[in-house]
């Protein structure tokens, strides 16, 4: 279950609800007393923006959660020019880099889990395609240029509003070296994967694929979702 | 080449810059007296926001478009507290729902593209996985109760923020209809496909394989990316 949220974000998430229909509070779907039959989601996916929009990107005047006409879910709207701010998941794109059979893992010199390993991998920028986020962050975590091929794994965290992409990859040179957001920088071969330390459980899903797929030289795309630990 | 973008926005895409120097503006690298040599990517990449933030979403202060510091790329930083605003892709989810031979399309009743075919799709909401925005979108859209199975497709548009993909699912009992943003939903044989009232070309794209994996019964998973057109 989320964290309480501030109430004026106290909205369950009914797709069911029309424009204008009453909506009821988490207080009153914790206490039975709200239309929980009538919700879209279980209680697990009442709306928790990552961070609260208390004020409008436009203009300045303070917003306010509501249901906007024709839509079925509250979004922060300006109390002044009306304008409608979307929240939406963010990828986070990688990928597995090959050299001679080892694999290129990071670990991780920034918050969260600093001292961890991990796949280079990293917020999608705009302007960019998947392809071209999983080379960047390779060379901005591992300072290797890598030779991008398909996409590999995706993994859904939608109580952080993330989707995970991983490609597969080669390093045509074998060079790398730590980017600043790494402490350090190495290949690994399967049987050395640091599988107790590392950072993020859409990489150990990833790389136990991938270790598996190679054996039989038979790459598919894999896909999970995970719930909060 | 992208409209031409606020002053202030006018930074290119350099991700060699090291935090703190100087930056180079649109119309210098548009007249070739900029860095451009030292850029990461074309011109076509030049970061340009689908929305400018103003404004900050914490405290309502003006914000500015700098580059924070150990980051790379201009981004709305607040004049008073200092939060900083990050823009990413969005994804829009779809499917392509199969009842007895035939595919679910639906007409929009919505800008852009009111009155073309469409798969149904829309923009992945927080709080939920790939899969559920796949299936909630067709519930809004064409009031169908979808079986979601493998992701089929994704397509990059880097020029408007968007990854698109597209699941395969069947419909359990070939129920549907109108939702309010489509003007009418309706089957399509494989030879009734209205290919030139389509209304993207990622639908178009996600069809074409889909017909033509079918006939093969090996469904793989499809990439691509367009450019504006």
């Amino acid at each position: 279950m989320p964290a309480s949220p501030a109430p004026e974000l106290a909205f369950c998430y009914c797709s069911q609800r029309k424009p204008g229909a009453a909506k009821h509070s988490l207080d009153q779907h914790y206490d039975g007393r709200g239309n929980g039959s009538q919700c879209y989601t279980s209680l697990s996916r009442l709306i928790v923006p990552q961070i609260v929009i208390s004020y409008c990107t436009q203009c300045g005047a303070a917003t306010a959660y509501v249901i906007p006409p024709l839509d079925s879910l509250p979004r922060a709207v300006c109390s002044r020019c009306g304008h409608i701010h979307y929240e939406n998941p963010r990828m986070v794109v990688g990928c597995v880099a090959e050299w001679q059979g080892s694999i290129l893992l990071c670990r991780r010199a920034i918050q969260p889990r600093h001292g961890l390993w991990t796949l280079p991998a990293g917020f999608m920028e705009m302007n960019e395609t998947t392809a071209e986020a999983a080379a960047r962050e390779t060379l901005e975590e591992a300072c290797a240029t890598v030779e991008i091929d398909a996409p590999y794994a995706m993994v859904n965290l939608p109580h952080v509003g993330q989707v995970h992409l991983f490609y597969r990859g080669r390093l045509p040179d074998g060079r790398f070296a730590p980017g600043e957001e790494s402490l350090e920088t190495a290949l690994f071969a399967p049987a050395d994967i640091p599988w107790e330390s590392l950072a993020f459980r859409s990489v150990a899903f990833c790389l136990q694929h991938y270790l598996r797929d190679r054996e039989t030289g038979s790459f598919g795309f894999h896909c999970t979702d995970y719930a909060p630990r």
